[in-house]
């Protein structure tokens, strides 16, 4: 422990067992040192019991296994997203208790006797029916960061009215996570509506002028409805995480 | 009758009182002026008594004032877009009877004796109160052109409830022009109501990530409902011309 | 039926079969439900026997063959545009009086005994060879909502004179689908010749600086054509979709 | 009240002093006025005495003068945001409690009476001094929506050490405002450290490359942190909006 | 000979041979048959023996034979561009004179006894030796126009003394086609020490920030080089094409 | 002159006047010297008495008088480019004999003896009227450049017809410069018709998608028109100059 | 002095005058003010100095005059960029001694008995005249921090012929800043040349498809030179910066 | 030696073995090989056993091997950047000695005799794992140079105390290369450390709203620390390459 060698350390130059200039020297590097037990220390107090994650594009599937293994020897629990089947096909040789959760594309890795409660209420709603990937890895993190999600899918715009049928849930959410493709229009209407914080997630899911999802993410930033965040597009697990930290902050802060 | 002109033609080289050459060289700038008159002709047919439009930025005053009275001595009513009061004032020293319309920009000038019977119904609606400067061009236009109009202003998605006061005017329109700057919903919102074509126009109204407009636009070209077509960022006059035209195809033809 | 719900709630009431308290909790879901049903009812008066549409694109094979079942069993006809041939192969098994459209990529499956009028007319113009997929999807499209479609292909501005060979067409439109890659210049010329509303298609066909369609794109928004109107780059279905609303519009309303 | 309307109509079913018919007839349009009523007071019971909010550009002095009008009379306190100090020297002449912030460029105009208890902790963060005016912004509105608010300016990454001073604020914060203009990459350090979500602001302050807030909201979008959103390019107003939404909604709701 | 076949009906009708209303009916399409003859005949005139191109992507190898059939039958030569190797083996097969340019990936097809003096002087050059299939492109299609081709290749500017070399050559030229990827430099270098035009083709070869030849596109665009006009990315027909009009022209004319 | 300079040296050398050392010492410095001769020498071959061009925006008036003073005492004329009239009034003070030329925002300044012979013929074209400055710059400069000069204004294709009055002048040109702004579709339609080759010039003229030029600069970049080639936006100088290189080549090489 | 405090801190320790407990609570706040005297140091010994630099767009004149008096206090020189003249006026108000450097913009204020020593060797390229303000600041930025200056103006690719006339200079600097607007080719060639290294400066003058600077940055980062790296479009300042740190490395370290 | 064959060219004349006219015909060409043998000279003087380098993508394995063979045999050292496994399969068999990097995807073939001293200090810092091809790239090209090279991988910003554990690696570097993806925020970072010129290389690592590498890009283009230079996308030669140049300059000029 960091905080006890800078104390033995001091120890050490009361007792004049080290010189202050031996001292000083080996505090020179130690801001740093201190630094990553600081934020280790400070992610402990808030973030308890969170999953890291793996972002698995550009890794092979052994280097996928080998981050999973150092994370899990360590006791984390692990969630490694963008991953196809094939990558958990080896993923589950090595940990028999990982999950594949196919339409978040995701691979859960948890370790058995834990069980997180879920707390407060996070909303995640899908304009379409081709946003469901994105939407389903922004659920499937808020729900692992220990949050109560309810999904909202098919609700896009262009059908107002099935919107209506999630009033209750948009009226006492804590967070909402809204994705949408095309013209992503669905944060500005539940931002008009909701009350709490209203994350929003555009996707590539589009053609022609949509630009492969420039054009939804356009239309979030310059939402006139107040209360709306965005994240990069498709970025689920962005969004998850997001509205959870939301979501707890109102749940653990009270 | 050009098509008269033709057959005299022929007839005059039937009977010999001109020659083969002399008829050839008659017919060789023949297309273009039978092309001019066929359009004009057209255009009786369809679009008797439409206003001559003149887009006065990049126009000096007296160039202006001269087009308009060139098409005036022609028994053109004149609407002039995008025009100054100090335009207006110097306008009107000529033509008394010109009227500035000033939340539109724009200047009318009709043959006093002419009134145009307001067929049909387009509904024009704003999202914002900053977007009216456009919608106020698209309502002249389409009024000027022989449609009824009816304005559904400040109806922005992010208070999507003020959109349901105008059901009745949406479910009855022939036409919708949607106006909105920002990210640009409206369209869809209404797009996804309305059984008649909705005409979106974008407006440069918003800042940051607006790009002076691009947000709207690919939000309105991106849109999932079906029925809605674009034109150009804060072409109010283009939008209330194309809703027009489809409002009185719809009571003229049948 | 919705509307009958709502008046026999309020026979309860008067009746005194349930309280005012009760009453007011059952029309308190109610407004969306209304929403609903207008929204049906409305399209029932002015859309009688539009297709249902699937956008397969991002869809497997089996799911869509499950929409096109349930919206079949409700009695619906069904256009599923950007459709494989290996998509229709497996449809056709299950509906067997389902057609293939090669061209325009799209499978149709109507209920054998409706046979729609084509009323009416609705010019598919394509500036070249690599276009017709488009616009095979915008007069498919057009046809299928009871308009009567002429085509008139590769008529591009490059060589101006193939367009007016189609000149009465042109003429005699209620509305136009102009459909264009390239430079996509063929809107801006046949809007100044048409009386109708030209509906704009930009096709990402093209290279270098085409940008996948961006350059036609903005030509088509920034023609200095009265009357033309644009939507998504390849978006043949809502180019046919808005030109065979204006279309019935003048043919159904008169 | 509204649903007294409602309850009322009903008695009057009920004790049979109106048809069913006409009843009816009266809840047509009822469904959006109970959209409007269930909005407010959703706003009620989760915004209680929030201020309402004036966007300036666009609109004349006399205009905004008249629209805060309106709401002071509901009773409502009044934020008018990117004022010129031009407005407020007409606006105090109307209102004399109002007071004019000269950083955020803001006027706010507040029922005297009213004193708002300032809870939790946002923590407004600005990278350059040019940046102050939208930190100044974000940070106003958060305080006005009842948050206490800790200011870190002059805190870019080009010098990462002044950032450390200000390690407690980061560590203790519920909700995080980041602004940034040139390469903006603030957002990420401090989101590399905090423990609560980070709302980012992209500023237009750069030249070249940055391309008007580009850059700085790409970065932004792109952030490799976990926890951070993003708002539009120069909108302090709503990242401060986010950031009061989540500090409160931790602080109300435990 | 159309104007011929126009006298040839003028003298039917002037020696009674066909009545008026049919010499009118067989009038009525002349027009633009009169375009395409007068297009025809200016391009006799002109561009006597100029083969017809074919640009192959997008088309299927069959619809390639057909129209390459179609325009040999008529007594054209036939240069199908962009022409994959598999095409060329089904073309032979039909027209075994063809002959396929495997650098400049195209199928030439000319009748055998015709034979073209190769006249004036184009320089074609290319930057890097990346860019050739694009300036062989562009140097067969100047060469089966009629131009004595000169090729100037892998003269980048970062070696700018190789281009020296070419010094007579540029000096001598009649047009120069400067192809280049990367910076897209060449142009202007070749620009300020050419006395005739040069026809810049940009090509999409780079990565990163070349955005697919848009860098060398601006590049060329922006040339402080009087004298450089520019073509679409890879458009190295397009470069041959224009070159190759002004050689003639110097050369024929005269 | 340099190649008798160099023949000079070596004539030295023979001679034995000076040492081989001291030939090389004045040979080091040679190619670039040569360099700069041959260009002058190949310019007088090809460009004799074309003007020396002074682009003005961002130098001041005294420096453009200076620049040209050194220039006229070179014996050389003058054009002088994007010139305000204030610039004029101090310009005519040094050189009386300057003119104004006001649509083309240019000043020339000639040795009052010469008197170029206007040679061959280039068309030069423009869409609307807003176009004008850029086409008279382009006009002027070609003129100026020993061309005759045709010009055929407001031609834009939104009224085709207009296009074919100029059918003469289109067949006959030995080069074409279409300027065009909006939609920019000018030289496709001009390009489509034309035996020469045609330089377009993208004009700022438009407005919302135009983007400062953006849409007519794609739009003439990706023309299904051979023979076209594009300069930069409102670059009506370069239009002009590459014009009249091709239009003089083909009169002067003959 | 901060290492002069923790050892004295330790010497308290070692001294029994302080609890470990005490020093332990002192060092945690420590480390980054560590981070600042260890930065500073390190700075001291590479960069001593050197000037301190502000940036004064968006600054008001007061803040600039008190910024620089707050460092001047400190013994710095200052170098203040972008600055009017009007800025200048205030500040030789205050500080006497200042300078202004009119091409460059800049002011600088340095103590009067500092003399710099010029080393090395940076060359300092521009391709234009309308280049030489942001080529000034570049220059003069090199100077005031120690290096030997030589300029080179005018050298644009268009004339590469005058380049040469800098060859000897290019083959001897340690470093070479070479700032280019319009196509930005100057890099390119000079890299192909040079054996340094050569930072490429892009500015903002051009026009059209420059987009600003755009055009350039996009040649300069696409070079196929080797040996280029790019700042930011009319950052001069920061080229003159890095060449500078090139130049001293080669001339310090050796 | 082209010197010499001058002198001796001179002295033949002198001694008249060779004729003025004969002397004068070799010396035409002789500018430009002189310009070769310059440059040749001038990199003998400065890279001094410089690798040879190709670029492989767009050229086949026969043609990369050919082009290998001829520098070998002209006694360079050969560097194959961006080639397959595929590539070095073929080539070795002509190559023995060549050796395969793999995670820098490049080859290296050296003269076995030759043995390069690794001078100064070049730190290589990567922010991500999937960065690393391109760092690695950077790595050997700059180590193939002659430069001591340390690497710093998996130090982003997010994680910002990881960075310091480079502090002294940063502190004593002659020259950093800063590669990173996502927001590409690292070299602003290390730029505000570091007392050598940082070399920043964004990647095309990322998603969404990277847009290929842009976002990093003009995080990097935008950074307010001074000392950062920027190559191109993904161009981890570039910035090898760069980074060699500023520390052997460093190292050798002494």
């Amino acid at each position: 422990m960091d905080r006890e060698k800078v104390k033995e350390l001091l120890q050490q130059v009361k007792e004049q067992e080290i010189s202050v200039e031996e001292a000083f020297q080996s505090l020179r590097g130690f801001p740093y040192e201190d630094l990553e037990f600081a934020k280790v220390d400070h992610h402990r107090a808030l973030h308890k019991g969170f999953p890291e994650v793996i972002y698995c594009p550009g890794k092979t599937t052994p280097q996928i296994v080998e981050i999973a293994s150092r994370l899990i020897q360590n006791g984390a629990d692990v969630l490694a997203t963008r991953a196809d089947y094939s990558v958990f096909e080896e993923f589950v040789k090595e940990f028999p208790e990982a999950e594949y959760h196919e339409m978040a594309g995701a691979i859960t890795c948890f370790q058995s006797q834990r069980k997180r409660e879920q707390k407060g209420k996070v909303v995640v709603m899908a304009a379409g029916t081709a946003d469901l990937n994105v939407a389903e890895e922004a659920a499937l993190t808020a729900e692992l960061m220990g949050s109560q999600v309810v999904k909202a899918y098919d609700v896009g715009v262009a059908g107002i009215h099935r919107l209506f049928d999630h009033w209750e849930d948009i009226k006492s959410a804590r967070a909402i996570v809204a994705v949408a493709g095309m013209e992503g229009a669905l944060p500005s209407v539940v931002g008009g509506i909701a009350g709490c914080p209203v994350i929003a997630v555009p996707t590539s899911v589009g053609y022609g002028a949509s630009f492969d999802g420039l054009a939804p993410l356009l239309t979030m930033l310059n939402t006139c409805a107040s209360g709306v965040a965005v994240v990069n597009i498709d970025n689920g697990f962005g969004g998850g995480y997001v509205a959870a930290l939301i979501n707890l902050g109102a749940s653990l802060e009270g």
